[in-house]
């Protein structure tokens, strides 16, 4: 592939994401900007229709598109499906820089640690007694990996990130910054009004090629495992409670959160500030909603929405009448005007 | 009690806590696991009965439960109450291991700080000029306690929380990684559209026995205090606003919030991501469900869910209603059909 | 201005926030406190309706109060804006300490920073390669300065934020503690069921006069920026997703969140617990109720509540129409009765 300097041909980004060029294959972008950010020399991209009234002003030299995007006088690069083509185009374009391997003169790594070849470990990261690092694993400043955890190799951790003791996280894992791994569950016991702790034993285990965003935080279990399927994305602030198993493949958005013991299928998204009461089971596939509340088991495949969660069609019927009440509530009032009406005449005939 | 290698014997968990064996009074037990989890050497138990069907398959050598299970051809220990049991013997099974006392090289206490006996400092922690460690105090790696901040004894600190200056913590707290004690409270006066922050002069104070998750945040009071009472735990992701004053013996579950100045009576539950808006009272012993926006005062006892929170009973029958309206709705179309039957026989009358 | 020991005349503070007196001007106060708190010594504040009944029984020498507040016996400082005369006066009596400037011999500084005159910087701060501080800037204890960030004059970090590599902080900001700036946005394209990373190469940019509560998080943008206008306060656990524009002087209280590429106008008010949708346009002086879910553009001005949000008077009729659905039922049925009535007597008739 050309070198940055010399930017790169539309043919070339067609045959990386498998695409075509409809119109000018020779033509050479230097970068990617959104359509109302980018120059002569960007590949611009309509990935959400939302935005296709800005292609009428954009100065992008060249568009990525879907195909039929039906788009006239541009020079596009037409892939099946333009945000992957955007993901892979910026990987190109913008390698993650490879991390300094090296350790930290200010990091602290317990005598019993075992480090994997070409870790790097940021000023006052703390490797715990018994903790292991994976190949080419990178903590960040400040990053405390908890007695006896274990973080598989290219895992990135940001700075700040804490794991309790005997937590697990796969390989090629990027956890960002505050995040709280493996933190005592919420268990109580509560007698004459009074709460006894009940003491969380068990641990967290996050699958490979999991992300973690900014502050999120996942208990351990009480006994058993807190586990994140491979795969599963997770953003910031959101909350997964002890003994919680999310499958292989989910999004969780910001602000989610799910109750102790609950057990999500995989591929399931659940949508921001979206919550899920405890032991609970969500099927494979499911979507829940923004701001839905899940108080009931949910089958494979449902899309529920709401406070309870219902189907999300239930859900929207629901909001519709509701917003047809006033018209509902007229036509009684009409009726009983009628039938008031009706009853006095009869009197009058009887 | 026998040494952890020789299990324990039914009979002795049984007087431990308080309760009968149903079955041999001399099985050995080597650990407690789930009902899924469990081999013939571990006591499991069914605190829930979501869980009840898992007795058919477990391979659990015992089973913990409650009175009149109704549970035959098993060796149960039987207790009043086996949630708080469980708790009990995990406890004796599993005692918290004592952190090593000990100050850590790399942490930094200020001249003017005070510390107890024998309190253990991760490395990187940082003990702020006038603050006051009681006996027996763990602050995990790279916590940071504010000037003239005051921590009672047997308080565990997990790594990377904070506290702002002059925050009280008492006895016997847990309080879990990234957790932020006595920052500003969110308090701006608006003139000709500019906010000006209001000074926060106030303090937190968090009584003896509290426990508080991951990454909740509890701001200080304007002027006052922002208190939470002794033995109230809460969970993580929690956010307590300023001059906020919870009770004893209250329960806050994950992403609760509470905005500046309510008042919260004693045994309180807040159950995950519900809210209460600022300036208000809750009486003692209110439950809030999940998801639930306070808006309005609630009396002493009273269980309220929705937006904004009703009596939970009403919020039900708003749901079952709404649930309804097709009904309503159609039923009301056939009236409009007959009386326009009748009014036409009517007027064919007249 | 009088020494602090010898208090202050409530004519000078009625000078200082440009209000009167009604009453004894020669009064003198030490301090200020709430109604319920404040002794003779104390000025106290009527700034929210609410607490007028604390009046009876306040014992303050004096109180703070609007035009009009019809109180008699009393003396009072009058003043037209009574929260914002808080504000100043409490600035006036408390003034912020100047945090002693100074490099803690335990923070590390990459050789390639540059730092301003009389920075303040912790024990175990991080500067990264290339990162600026201004004149004045405080770092707290544990900070990390992500390589190429700028921070601007007279900025506070409290312990423990975070900013990712090439975060923009402005001038005057307050960033409160566990805060994480520029993090990665949430971006994934899905394919055969699998999430593949959109590199996430833009950056956050925080005006001047900002100030964001503890354990909040902003995201960086895709490719642009994500901006947080001038002088906007953000509460505690925030998340503001990649590509966000907030206009200045907005307020967004805790937990609301806002997803991706949202943009938000000048002076908007998004309450406690609420969350915007992706992609959408909220106009300026938007007011958002606690708990609303905004998943549609909204023109300015507009208070919309509920999810989805609609107008917050459109909400509360809708409220009100639901709790109204008990009687609307029983009318229904009594139609019924009495149209059965009426068509049985026509049969009766013919």
């Amino acid at each position: 592939m050309t070198k940055v300097s010399d930017g790169w041909l539309l043919s070339e980004l067609a045959s990386l994401v498998g695409g075509r060029v409809d119109g000018d294959a020779n033509l050479r972008v230097y970068g990617v900007a959104t359509l109302e950010d980018a120059g002569p020399g960007d590949l611009s991209f309509l990935t959400n229709p939302k935005y296709r009234p800005a292609l009428a002003s954009t100065r992008a030299g060249a568009i990525l598109v879907g195909p039929g995007a039906g788009i006239d006088g541009r020079d596009l690069l037409v892939a099946h499906d333009p945000y992957m083509a955007l993901a892979e185009i910026l990987e190109r374009m913008h390698p993650a820089p490879a991390p300094s391997p090296g350790i930290s003169p200010d990091a602290r790594v317990a005598p019993g640690a075992t480090l994997g070849v070409d870790v790097a470990l940021g000023p006052f990261a703390v490797v715990g007694n018994g903790a292991r690092l994976g190949d080419r694993v990178v903590l960040g400043a400040g990053t405390v990996i908890g007695d006896g955890s274990e973080i598989g190799a290219d895992t990135i951790l940001a700075p700040r990130v804490v794991t309790y003791p005997g937590t697990i996280v796969g390989d090629r894992c990027v956890i960002h910054a505050g995040v709280v791994l493996g933190g005592d569950g919420f268990g109580f016991a509560t007698s004459a009004g009074k709460h006894r702790k009940v003491p969380q034993l068990g641990r967290v285990v996050i699958e490979d090629d999991v992300e973690i965003g900014a502050n999120s935080t996942v208990d351990r279990g009480t006994l058993g495992e807190t586990r994140i399927g491979r795969g599963t994305k997770i953003d910031n602030l959101v909350m997964v409670a002890h003994g919680v198993v999310i499958g292989p493949y989910g999004l969780l958005a910001a602000q989610a959160g799910i109750a102790g013991s609950t057990r999500i299928g995989s591929h399931v998204t659940m949508a921001g500030q979206s919550g899920a009461a405890g032991h609970l089971r969500l099927g494979d596939r499911v979507v829940v909603a923004a701001k839905t509340a899940v108080f009931n088991d949910v089958p494979d495949r449902a899309f529920v929405a709401g406070v309870p969660a219902v189907d999300h069609r239930a859900w929207k019927r629901s909001l519709a009448l509701v917003k047809m009440l006033p018209e509902l509530r007229s036509r009684l009032s009409s009726l009983e005007e009628r039938l008031a009406q009706l009853e006095s005449g009869r009197k009058g005939n009887a």
